[in-house]
């Protein structure tokens, strides 16, 4: 199958070495995890396996599969149109270097792993796409998706800069021509009646994300931030039925531990919400310091977090202005990304979520050479002392270099919270 | 004056007794200056005396001054408005540590001077200004922006990241509401009439700027890049009338220098067409090398050079829609930032001007930290390698640090061109 994507295997074979032994090291080295992991841990352990060969398989029946790389890009219009909807934002230092051939070095790990998956030819994903969607979320991804759009179909969805009441217009009538340009890769008409089954369908993981999340606001908490974090990252990937059935079924193992009081976490433990750029699989690095330094990571007001999930589209309506307009209300109004100015939404969520959650403190984690995190990082930090609510700003990459300074920074920071 | 203006004196004094010595070495020192220069001398050597004095004047009389830190902000409006609209961009250094002290380091230097220029209370335009027009044209201004709107009266133009006939619609509906601010501002109403004036005036001073750059196309240059820099950087803040008719006189000059082909430069010394970011005043470090290491500057394709004055805008047309047509059409049209995406129309007009100006080769200059710039080298370089037109891409800021290094690269280009 890789042979068939047009993949460098024997550069695919040293990625898949090293694989195993981190999530063994961050993951199976954990105490006490619930049963139900166990399904996680094989879709990591086979991730560029199962999945991709499903998506194949798919693909051999007439099907389409779409990759994206924001949440601002609704899933909602692939599914309606009988595609696949997939993510491909990537987390991993390997496919960097790849990267920093055709980007300048300035660029954030994110954007320069994504770039090096498809050049680099050892990510299924990236090869396997029928249609790549982009958007100008920042400017490095703007920019980077003009060099993409040489080796790959892309297309490209206008994110509005700002919430006014004319922008929320031009978010709706971006999706109304990302329905046609999925109708016209599918073949498929989205219907009133396909937009409306794919709402439900994405707000059924939603809600088993959130039901997940809610475990975390508890005084005993039954689940690690690592295993969390690894469930929201492998939301973007899997197939959303089975990933939703596979989520409520661990918790119903939680409601279990709940009523056990049972915790995966020592007496004293800190709780930490984590704020900024997004953690794209396999980026463990910062939940992995935390929870080896006495904190446990409760909250992620991250798109691989709350962001992601929080939110629900609007289920009412039937025809389908109404059922775009309750999309644009989602995803532009309820996902509040430093790409907007101004964003003081965000400043309040992440009170409101430190609140929730009883966070001790708040780690504000940026990766290098994301502007807009890094300059609304200001606003952050400045606020959450205003509320009383002890902060950390940190900045990082994909690279282990700085592992030794963050391990030192987070633990004194865990030690000085009250 | 400048204590009215709530300056910090003490620090501005320290810039005042740098600036004149810089001046000297730079400027001062070249030989066979058009006597036409002495204008532009004049005003670079009380650049914080005599205009400000103006603007305050014309304030005192209930006149208002709008500052911008962008070319895509169509001064016409404020012009037509009765206001005074002053260019803001900082290209010193002095400024950058008061910017870092509320942006992240790796934000571009302008960027950072800017808001160091109002911070540090150093800058009387930045005290002045009754209004600060802010724009997204990159993430880095975007957020700069929300910061500076704690401190000043800013509005925020969002122009579009793409150049579909929607985002024309778009950028039109921007120019309205930027009308509906300046008169409210102003208390002026904005009128056929007023807006055909403005872009009559300003129209007058492009054609002016483009009548001096034609000189450049010469074989034997009668002025340096040097100084036609300048004459770009004094266009943002003069006023538009005088400046014009300056500009003309000093072109007169030129026009007898053409007849008797006098030239500034030696024989042999090789023509270099500069793209990229821009350079505010006083940043002449980039011209001030290659014309001390046998180069010479013939074109600037940056928003300091032709971009600021090749395109004009249509005099045609008498009402108000069909005004603001030809301003959308020239300020989203025809120029071609880095800030679109596709934006293959720069690397066009890159190709075009080197080869109206008969480059001998091009440097692709980006100051530090620009993503968009950066990220668009990619194509720059490689497009200009396949048109047979030696390229070189260099990365500097404000600091000096880096000048012995550009002397040893920028030195070396130009002895490797044929």
């Amino acid at each position: 199958m890789w042979e068939d994507l047009g993949m460098n295997l024997q550069t695919h074979d040293m990625l898949c070495e090293v694989l195993p032994q981190a999530f063994g090291d961050v993951y199976l080295s954990q105490d006490n995890r619930p049963d139900g992991m166990d399904y996680f841990n094989m879709v990591v352990a086979d991730i560029h396996g199962i999945r991709p060969a499903e998506l194949v398989e798919f693909q051999k029946k007439g099907g389409k599969v779409v990759g994206s790389f924001c949440i601002h890009v609704p899933d909602e219009v692939v599914v309606a149109g009988g595609a696949i909807a997939t993510g491909l934002c990537s987390g991993s230092q390997f496919w960097v270097p790849g990267g920093e051939k055709v980007l300048p070095t300035a660029t954030c790990p994110l954007i320069k792993a994504s770039l090096g998956a498809r050049f680099d030819k050892t990510c299924p994903f990236f090869r396997l796409c029928d249609l790549f969607t982009g958007e100008t979320a920042c400017d490095g991804k703007k920019k980077a998706w003009e060099i993409l759009a040489e080796d790959a179909p892309m297309y490209i969805m206008d994110i509005p800069q700002m919430k006014r009441p004319e922008d929320y217009t031009k978010w709706s009538n971006e999706i109304k021509n990302y329905i046609k340009r999925i109708e016209e890769l599918t073949g498929n008409k989205i219907t009133e009646s396909s937009l409306k089954s794919a709402i439900v369908l994405l707000n059924n993981k939603r809600k088993a994300l959130q039901r997940l999340n809610n475990f975390r606001k508890l005084e005993h908490i039954p689940i690690s931030g690592k295993d969390v974090l690894l469930i929201h990252q492998i939301a973007f990937y899997d197939d959303p039925a089975r990933f939703t059935s596979m989520v409520n079924k661990l918790c119903d193992e939680l409601d279990k531990r709940k009523t056990e009081d049972v915790s995966v976490f020592k007496k004293g433990t800190k709780r930490i919400l984590l704020t900024g750029t997004p953690l794209s699989i396999p980026n463990w690095k910062v939940h992995h310091i935390i929870e080896t330094s006495g904190g446990a990571v409760i909250c992620e007001e991250m798109c691989t977090g709350i962001r992601y999930c929080e939110a629900l589209v609007k289920e009412t309506g039937n025809t389908m202005d109404e059922l775009i307009d309750n999309l644009t209300e989602r995803y532009l109004g309820h996902i509040n990304c430093a790409c907007f100015t101004p964003n003081k939404s965000r400043i309040e969520d992440i009170i409101r979520l430190a609140k929730e959650y009883k966070a001790d403190g708040v780690i504000d984690l940026n990766l290098k050479f994301c502007s807009i995190y890094d300059s609304e990082g200001y606003f952050v930090e400045r606020e959450l002392q205003k509320a009383g609510i002890p902060c950390l700003g940190i900045e990082t990459d994909y690279t282990d270099e700085d592992a030794e300074q963050l391990k030192t920074r987070i633990g004194a920071f865990i030690e000085m919270l009250a």
